[in-house]
């Protein structure tokens, strides 16, 4: 009796015989011998059927499946170091469970609004499979980094009443009666949670109304954000470098087969070792400046600025220390230099961009609501985020990740809306 | 040097000066000798200063100490089998951080609503730090077991144009001037993504506009839902059971502490063992017709009435095939009844209701058709769906579990509002 087992796990049922569910990939056949590429959505592997083995009647309906027919293979396990997993299937046999008829992703080209139109197919296709395998390992070494270093998942709401940073790229809604908005970050919150149990993260889906189309953006997109009581921009700079290398080394000790479908140059993922080297957004400032640039203190960079900068990093690179003035109103100030907040990002090599941006808190209630108040916004909305500098304020510093950046730059992706299974985009609310 | 840590980690130190970061949880003082309980997130030790050992000075000041200071003491882990967590710190000094001045939650008894305005500082207290850790492993145990089992997370959007099960219980939004709403499942994506990668599952925040009080509905959830290719209702059942049973061992075996704290009787955790016990839908309505419940066939379980049937078992409970009238169009019939539905849903015991929802999907293009206009929904909008029927169809199975449900029963708690940090309820946005 076969044993029903998947593409992956061939290894463990060598010269046995297995019963296999999938889809046919592809297939070809000659006078006597069939071949079909089974994909069963954890691999693919080469069936061989012999016309001899088979019987006439059923090489007859081989000859007949098409691309991404739903099939019931069985037969006897072959290692063979020349197939792509190392084993093959000699087929004793299968059965159709429905036979597909004209697949509208066939092996040409096809242009981006078509496959993206065909999202719910495309997925099958090898590239997009590998990628979304990459995603799902780089989210669960993110949540081991986190969960094996005593940071406990505390989810943070996606409704939320307050409109954190300013409206206009928020995406409002109806809560009984009352305006609401979906979050764009968790961060207000986790501080909360950090004071009840010292290291926390949310991870969750944000938003983000943003009316531009650019390689960078969603409209809704996963991010991680840890936070940390007891913690300093150094110790946060800290963190966020040792999860991000330990992302890569996860990934390229996992999934080197996925970044071969991707082509991806894992030479250059292979040199990402923490500690990062540190800039301070003046030296990027100068650093612009001396590239020819046309920048002055005090800008924020755009996406163009990011990769002059990064350019000639072959690691990530963590700027840090950003003007006050163009920062959110909870990040603290530095002490040394009342200009600048404690902030920094992460910026990706190979002009993946920013991938991490977070900072020091303020903590001194007086100066919060001194800079909140400076923002226009109502300290009676924010009474129990002040609370958290009433009641036992301490050093507190956090930082976002998001996750579909990552993704494009682990898998060496030119757009983000591939690192997602069903990316919202401005002009893409379907499928 | 003192060595800086945490409470969780003190069994590492034992003789050793160590540094501990917290919060006052409380304090008292004998003329000579103080006795301080340190919350630092992670656990709460006793911490003994003596006036001989730190000077008038620093004793004075530790008589000063209030509910909920930010404060930093160093001293020696000293072994005590009659201290909570078996440690406790002989002090040798304190820093404080920031005074707390009428920390609003008291030793005394507060109403609900009042703790509910406060969520951001009662997530401190002992109760809801040991609720936020069982959620912590519970989710960590759910992940552990799809991951462990081949499944992969493939994010589901949470931004949908279809209004799946109507739009009575659905949040609207404007997406740059088109009608969309927040979703309430990721199945539809999911059966897309398990033809892609057999096993996958998505894991997310969902919403239900409903505008009922109960203490089993929040507006927004986190729900995971597993999804199989070839897979039948027997297969979606024992994936299902297996994770709920998979849960509980793993939450005994992890947070004893927690559920001591809790006061959950464990005995009947220690019961639930997969198999669950099965029953038809029509069974069950004969054991509720039995009981007296004036109760018809083709109807849909009350919450009172789930309480009843599951009441009678020590385990959860399975309820399968359900009138296929009162369940979704995508939920495949009975090959054996046509009135019935092959859906399936696990209730928890002890009356804590159904904490999983789910069945086989219906494979047959034209079955499916024929269904979803019989329900008065456009084909138009769903034909990336149907796409799954003509493109390779399978059997195909899943379920949703709510972890907001499982963490009730698990922890034994009256209401699901103590099961998340900052839950959304209908008279409730706030903090």
């Amino acid at each position: 009796m076969a044993t029903t087992t998947s593409v992956k796990h061939l290894g463990e049922f060598t010269g046995e015989e297995v019963l296999l569910e999938g889809w046919v990939y592809n297939s070809r056949s000659s006078g006597k011998v069939g071949f079909l590429m089974l994909r069963d959505g954890t691999g693919i592997v080469q069936c061989v059927l012999s016309r001899a083995d088979v019987g006439e009647e059923l090489f007859a309906a081989f000859k007949e499946l098409t691309q991404e027919t739903s099939i019931t293979v069985w037969g006897v396990v072959k290692e063979d170091s020349r197939a792509p997993g190392g084993y093959e299937i000699i087929a004793g046999g299968f059965t159709v469970h429905q036979l597909a008829l004209d697949y509208p992703i066939t092996p040409k080209e096809h242009g981006t609004a078509f496959l993206m139109d065909h999202r719910h197919l495309w997925l099958r296709s090898r590239r997009q499979h590998a990628i979304m395998l990459v995603r799902h390992e780089i989210i669960r070494a993110t949540r081991d980094f986190l969960d094996d270093n005593d940071f406990i998942l505390v989810d943070t709401p996606i409704i939320t009443p307050n409109a954190c940073e300013g409206t206009s790229t928020l995406f409002g809604l109806d809560y009984f009666g009352r305006q609401a908005y979906l979050t764009q970050s968790g961060q207000l919150y986790n501080e909360a949670n950090a004071r009840a149990h010292k290291r926390v993260y949310c991870f969750g889906p944000t938003f983000r109304a943003e009316k531009s189309k650019t390689r960078r953006h969603l409209t809704e997109f996963w991010m991680v954000e840890p936070e940390m009581a007891y913690c300093d921009l150094e110790g946060d700079m800290a963190w966020a470098e040792q999860l991000v290398a330990y992302i890569v080394s996860r990934v390229l000790e996992t999934s080197g087969q996925q970044l071969e479908v991707l082509e991806r140059d894992t030479g250059k993922l292979e040199q990402v070792k923490a500690p990062f080297p540190r800039l301070s957004y003046t030296e990027a400032v100068e650093s612009l400046q001396a590239a020819g640039v046309d920048m002055e203190w005090g800008g924020d960079f755009g996406g163009g600025d990011e990769t002059i900068i990064s350019e000639q990093y072959d690691q990530p690179l963590i700027v840090h220390r950003f003007p006050a003035a163009i920062k959110a109103f909870y990040m603290k100030q530095d002490p040394d230099d009342q200009r600048l907040a404690l902030g920094m990002d992460i910026l990706a090599p190979e002009g993946y961009g920013e991938i991490v941006g977070g900072g020091q808190r303020e903590e001194d209630l007086e100066v919060l609501m001194e800079r909140l108040l400076a923002e226009g916004l109502s300290a009676k909305e924010y009474e129990w985020y002040l609370d958290l500098r009433r009641y036992g304020s301490v050093p507190c510093a956090g930082f976002g990740m998001g996750i579909e950046r990552v993704v494009a730059w682990i898998c060496g992706l030119p757009h983000v809306r591939e690192t997602i299974a069903f990316p919202r985009l401005l002009n893409r609310l379907e499928p």
